[in-house]
This record gives structure tokens, sequence and C-alpha cells, in this order.
């Protein structure tokens, strides 16, 4: 069996990043949920053994352009075979880095790179390419090319996976990136924890992990990063809370070029047919690259309003902060649906 | 619920426009309808209210490339999600130009951005791109990007919309584009409308917007386009007549660098399992960027058979000529099919 | 009707070709069938009479990229409509050359661009883009772009088709493609020939056909190509045989400037569930842009374990040579699934 699947994200508001000289306003693509569509597929090979597929797409409900860039691959969400059976579940191909699942299910504003505060932190750098004010913290992009993942079964809402992603460098078989998650979602809690050893790039390979900035800050020059993260979410009913932690130490030829240390809580408030949601994150960032310590601080406050289990209504407004520069702010009202 | 849906057209001809050195045999793509494919859906919200959303992409039966031309956004022909209620529809995302179906609608080859004269006048300029023989009247492509549209109900069969396209330039909310368009469609009378003022390019923004040549006419100076448009169609049965008026002003720096006037005329007579289709296009062309005024005058006839409702077959000749310069002719031989 | 169709392919393995100074491990795309979706359709017009057309894409699993390559068409696979009826089939638009099913049919490793010794022959080029260590053997692509294809009925199995790719250059109608293939398929013994004349590139045009190196052997001056083939297999049951003959002359401004030779011989094995295979390919290249005359030699062992009608896995060893260079050997493991 096949499934045609997506969501459509728009969204009408002005944008600011701490640093940005200038507000921009736009009609922008996924406030919320990043526009993609794709197919996937199953088949049953009987003796409990299955083979499942995905081929997905990010694109820009704005232009039209596809992915989430322009330059990015046509399908940088998804392009991967599994095979699933007692033995857990087998994937071969591009797929979510190991950090994208434990960042956007501890926190309320789930994928939204426009405005999730610890999504923006982890993956979304600030400023113009190649000259920006605040590198993201995870290297190698929120998907991971030429992967192979293995994932446990399920012990009673626990499971593991181990990532692997060659680096396909001809003669050297050690530029590749590795990782560990588990999670855990039993109840009203669930956690979360991952920890990789990244040293090539997405979603293709060959360039610098990190960003290609050289000036001020040569985030160029980093080579290889190491990071932990714990999150855990629990559910009350009446609000339910998210917390995250990362350590995330990035070398460059062998010394110690950046280190953040990124802590986000939030809240979600069911209120009426939608829910308040509210989320802050804090990464501190020092090293030698980087020269003394800064901090970045972003808080986003938002309603979700549901018109159906799939299609849903939001407004938000974020604050953002680096040390030493002024607090921008960010607006945006949209409707998001799915498919 | 979704749909996949769209079209392929392909036909074996020879193409040369006024002004052309010479002619080029192809077998290409989009004689009739550009060829296109995509999905829309709609989701009931109940009280009345309906989301939709069209994510449709445009590619070429010759070559495989996608887009109307290579560079092209890939969801260039739709990229949108809408809330529709008693209030109206209120769509946010890439979506048709408000020219566009003002143009198909009121001549008798429709959307065929390869023989209709409408279309070609108001859309394609001929020559190769940097150096235009001719640049097409409507400035900023037939989609835009960024594009908020509000449309009215129908009133016996009147509509109006309203098209606001955020040009997303860092610190000026001017630069932006706006259109109201006007329908009526009941019986055998159908009018439209539509002025627009333009200041931004499409599909993507902060380019020329009407084109990027600089010599002999340097149209690339043109910041901002005025226009308004009134087309009518009458369905007598044994004949169908359609007709349009446009008036086109292109300031450069604030001074009206060119002055367009376009009016076409056409008709289409049943014959057979098909249509006997008939239209010319003229255009006056003026202003201090342009020079002593010139003409281009476009006539197409053509037979267009029909297999079934979703598959014809075509044959049109074209004549197109600019002033002072030759007529040079086109002719195609062409299948489309839709699903 | 449509149908949503494709196939995904992904394998772990270590990759070399003859003249290559390191072996890469890769994640990669495409061990057995190159990962493609897309969609299909077809329409009964009565009278005998089909609408037919095919809209796909070429991907790969490994990093999401389109196409083959980065650059390749989107739908560089299938951009066609087609009129079937008691004349045979009438095809418009890009579609796979005239060579294509000669070579994926008669040889045991199918459409494998990554192991079927025949295919790397005829169409995969060995070392890196613009300084080859071997070019392929078939010029301008698997696949052919601006095509008209007209395929005769079936005569009991016998079919010929005749294939035409305009050039599009304007004024010169002779920088095209043509080609006629047979194919029989009755029984136990299928056979297959194809005569091809080359003189413009694919998917795009314009280009060098052969290939864009200029040193040491400057393949981008060959300007025609002409080449015979004929391919024969046989079903025993207990084993099916494969064997191809293909004679190819690349001429440079008039003069003989390659010479190829391709002789294949392949040969399936039921076993279990699945299959051994075995094909080896030679290739004897001689000419004046060329000089001595040189050879390549490729052979590959696989077996094929089919999970169900739409899914197998796969594991098969390839060894490359050119003469005078050493041995080099490709491995992979992976998995195949259609849908």
């Amino acid at each position: 069996s096949i499934t045609l699947m997506g969501g459509v994200d728009a969204f009408a508001g002005a944008l600011k990043n701490s640093g940005d000289p200038q507000h921009v306003t736009v009609l922008g693509s996924g406030g919320m949920t990043t526009s993609w569509f794709g197919v996937k597929g199953s088949e049953d090979l009987g003796s409990g053994l299955r083979a499942e597929f995905f081929v997905t797409s990010f694109f820009q409900t704005d232009t039209g352009v596809y992915g989430r860039f322009a330059g990015d691959n046509l399908f940088s969400r998804d392009a991967n075979v599994a095979l699933v059976g007692g033995f857990g579940r087998l994937q071969l191909g591009r797929a979510s880095a190991p950090g994208f699942l434990p960042n956007i299910l501890f926190n309320p504003f789930g994928d939204s790179f426009t405005f999730s505060p610890l999504v923006l932190h982890s993956y979304v750098p600030t400023g113009r390419f190649g000259a920006r004010t605040w590198a993201s913290t995870n290297a190698a992009d929120s998907g991971w090319s030429n992967q192979v993942v293995y994932t446990t079964p399920s012990y009673n809402g626990l499971r593991a996976s181990l990532h692997f992603q060659a680096g396909e460098k001809a003669g050297d078989d050690d530029r590749n990136n590795i990782a560990i998650t588990a999670m855990y979602d039993n109840g009203p809690l669930a956690l979360s924890a991952f920890v990789h050893r990244i040293r090539d790039s997405n979603p293709n390979p060959g360039g610098p992990i990190l960003d290609v900035t050289q000036a001020p800050v040569n985030y160029a020059l980093v080579d290889e990063q190491r990071a932990w993260f714990v999150g855990a979410s629990y559910n009350f009913n009446v609000v339910k809370l998210y917390g995250t932690f990362q350590r995330t130490i990035n070398d460059a030829a062998g010394i110690e070029g950046l280190r953040d240390r990124t802590i986000s809580a939030g809240v979600a408030i069911p209120a009426g047919r939608g829910a308040v949601l509210f989320d802050v994150a804090d990464t501190r960032r020092s090293g030698q690259l980087f020269g003394i310590e800064r901090s970045r601080r972003t808080a986003t406050l938002g309603y979700d309003y549901r018109l159906s289990k799939r299609t849903d209504l939001y407004a938000v407004a974020m604050g953002d902060r680096i040390s030493e520069l002024p607090t921008a702010m960010s607006y945006g009202l949209g409707i998001r649906h799915s498919f």
C-alpha cells in the first residue's frame, strides 16, 4: 500500500533575529511545520517481516521552491527503505538526523523551524549565508544522508537506535557520523537522550560540518562535533511540561574551538479548542574560535487553535536576544493543514 | 481527500518569432497547455468552513526538465493553502498572478504559452534571454509568490479578488505587488477586469520586474508597472467570441519608460468533434526607454479535435510580425492529455 | 486511471573501478535498480484507441538528490504522452534511448547501473567528470529527449520501433538522433537488435555527445556515433543464458576517432528463493583519438534473494580491469523494493 501525504503551512508575519539590522515583512512558509509532501509505503512479507519506504520532499509554500532552502536536495526529508521484523528495524538511506526527533518532540512548538526556540538554537543559524550572526548548535543538518539506522524493538515504550552515516570519502573510512539515541514513551512521561559524533557535512558530503562562515568566527574550521542531549516531558493534562539539556563540543584541528550549553523549558496549556504554548531556549557559547563567552536567549509565546485534527490556525510572538545585541521581535499569524 | 492531477502535452512543429534569424524544428512541450502535475486537497471543517491546498508543478514533456524554463521554481504553478467559508476565500502562498485567469479565459487558445497570441503578448518575451526582441507586456510573471488572495463569495456569478504580494525586502515594506480582479460568468456572457501595480519580481524577489535585458532597450530599469484590463466573451453556440483590451504603463525611476496597448479578438467555431479556433493580438509600444512607437501583431489559426473530454489532438499555424521586421510563421501538430 | 509507482533501492558496499586510486565505502543508491518514482496513466478513447502517459523521476536513496546525478533533469526517466491503437504506438517526449531496453533485458543484472557489467560498459563512464578513465560506449545517454517513437503492433512477439530525436538547433535540421530497434519475445527465446546514429547530446542538447572529457583522450571531439547491437536470451528453466554483441564507431570531424567492440555473456541459475547471477562484459577500444588498442573486462557474481515479488535482497561482487591497470573489486549488500 502506498500513501500520499504531506502538510502545507503558510503565515503572514514580520521576522527579525537579534543582530538583524531590519525586520522583514513576509508571507512565509512553514511557521509551525516545514511544508512537505511525499509517499510512503509498506509491504507485508510474511513471517512477521515488513518492507517500508519513505520518499518525501520539503517545499516552500510562499515561492514554490523545493527543499528547505535554495540548493537543498529534493528529497532531503526522506529517501529510504527499511526492513522491519522481530529483530527491530534496519533502514538505509536519507532520513532525519539522530537529534531531530528528540528536539521536536520535547518542545511545545514541535518542528517549527521559524518559531520554536529550541529548534532555532539547534538547527537554524541567524544572519546571512557565509556571514552568520549566530551559528546553529547542531552540526551536519537535521537530516543525515548515506545513513544506516538500526532501531531495537520497543520494550515497554523504550527503544534505542544506532545511526551511522558513511562519509563516502575515497580512501578514508574515518570521516563518518555516528550516534545513539534512546526514546521512552509510556503514559504521561516521555524521555529522550542522544549522543553523536559528527565528522561529515549534510545534506551533501565534503563541506564544513557546522557552517561555511569564516569571519568574524571561523566556523568553517570545525571538523568534529561531539554532543549529548537529554529531554523530558510530562503531561499533567491541565498542562504539559517540556525540558531539555544539551552539551556540545566542536573541535577544530584537535583544539576545542566551540563549546555550547543549551537548555530549554516549555509549557503547553489546553485552552478552548486549542492550546497556549510557551517555550524558552538559552545557549551559552565559548571556546578558542569564539573568543569571550556569549549567550543567546529566545522565547516564544503562541496560541494554536484547532479547526480540526488536520487543520489549525496559529498566532505567535517571539523575542530573540544575543548578549550585547538588542532584543528582536518576530510575529506570525498562520494556517497549517496536513494531508 | 487528495487528488493527483495534471496534464501532458507534446507537439511536433517548427517555431519562429518575428525577428528570429532562423526557425527551430522541435519536438516541443505544451503546445496547448503547459504540462504540469501535482496534488490538491480539501477538508470539510464544519460550520460551512473548508480548508484547501494546491501543490502543483510545471514540467517539460520534451526534456523532463521541471518548471516552465530552466531555473524555474519546482512548484511555480501552485504552492498554497486556503480557508473557504461564507466570508469568501482567503489563500496564502504561491499561485497564479491576478492577470492570469483573465488572459487564459478570454481567448480561444486558452493557456497556450506557445500559440495563443494574447498569452504570448502578455507573458512570453521573444528573442534570447537578456537580449529580447520583444519583452512581454505583463511584468512579474504569470504567477505571484508570497501572495495573499482574498476572494469574495459569488453574487449571481460575480466575484472579486484582492491580491497582495509581500516583497519581503528587509526594512522596505513598499516593494510589493497589489491587484484587484473581477470576474462575471453567468449564462452565455462572461466578463473580466483587473488592475495591478507591480514593484517586485517573480518567481523570486529582488530582480528586474519586466525583463533583465539592458540593450537595445533597457527593460531592466523598469521598477513599477501599472495596468488595467477588460475582457469579454459571448457564447452564441454556433460561435463563441472573445475580446480583450489592456493598457500598461511601465515606470523607470519615476519616468514613463514604456507604454503598451494590447487588444485581442478571437473566435471558436464548433466543427465536427472539435472546433476551429482563431485569435489575433495587437500590441502598440512606446515610451522614453523604447524610442519610436512600434507594434506587434500575432495571429493563430487552429483546429482542436477532441478524442475524449480529457484527450485532444491539435493543429495550429501562427504568424507573428513586429513592425519593420518580416512576418515569421510557426506550426505545430500535437496531443494533449489531462488526468 | 492513474498509477503512482516506483522503486527504492539502497545498499552498503565498497566501490572501486579499475584505475581508481582508492575504494570508497558507501551507503549507496540503486545497487540493482536506479531508484525512481512517478505516475503513469491511460485512457480508453474507444475504437481500439488509447491515450497513455508517463511522468517519472529518478532519485538517489542515499542523499535525496533527484535524477541519476547532480544536474540531471527531474523527469529524465519519462515525460511523454502516446496514442496507441491498431496502427501501433506513437509516443512524443522524453523516454528511454533505443539502446536501453536491449541492454537491460539481455543481461542477468537488468538495469543495475552499479553492478551490471554490460550496462556499465554501455552507459557509465569511470573516473571523474571531465577526466574519465574510461568513457562509456553509448553516446547521448540512456534516455532521449525531444523524441518521437513509433512502435509497430506485435506480430507473434516481434515488434520494431523507429526513434527520432529532434536536435532543436536553430537553422540546422541535421543535428538529430535516429535509431531502429527490433525485439522478439516468444516462449523461452528472446532476441533484440538495434542500430543508431547519434549527433546530439542528452538529456539536454548542444553538448558533446559522448563525454566532455578532453584529456588524455579528447572524447569531446566526437560529433557522430553509429552503432549496431544484437542480443539473445534463452530460458532453459534450470538456467537462463544471455549474450550480446555491439559494434560502435565514433567520428570526430569526419575521422574515425573511436571504435568499440563490446561482447557480454551472462547466466541466471534459480537457487532457493532467489537466483545466482553471473555476467561478464568485454570491450575493445581503438581509433585515432584513442591511440593504441585497449580493452576493459568487467565480471559480476551475485545472489538475488526474493522476499516477495516486490522486495528482494542482493549480494554482489564485481571485478573490473582495464588493460595495463590493476583489477579493482567492488562489493554490495542491498535491498530493493518496488511499488
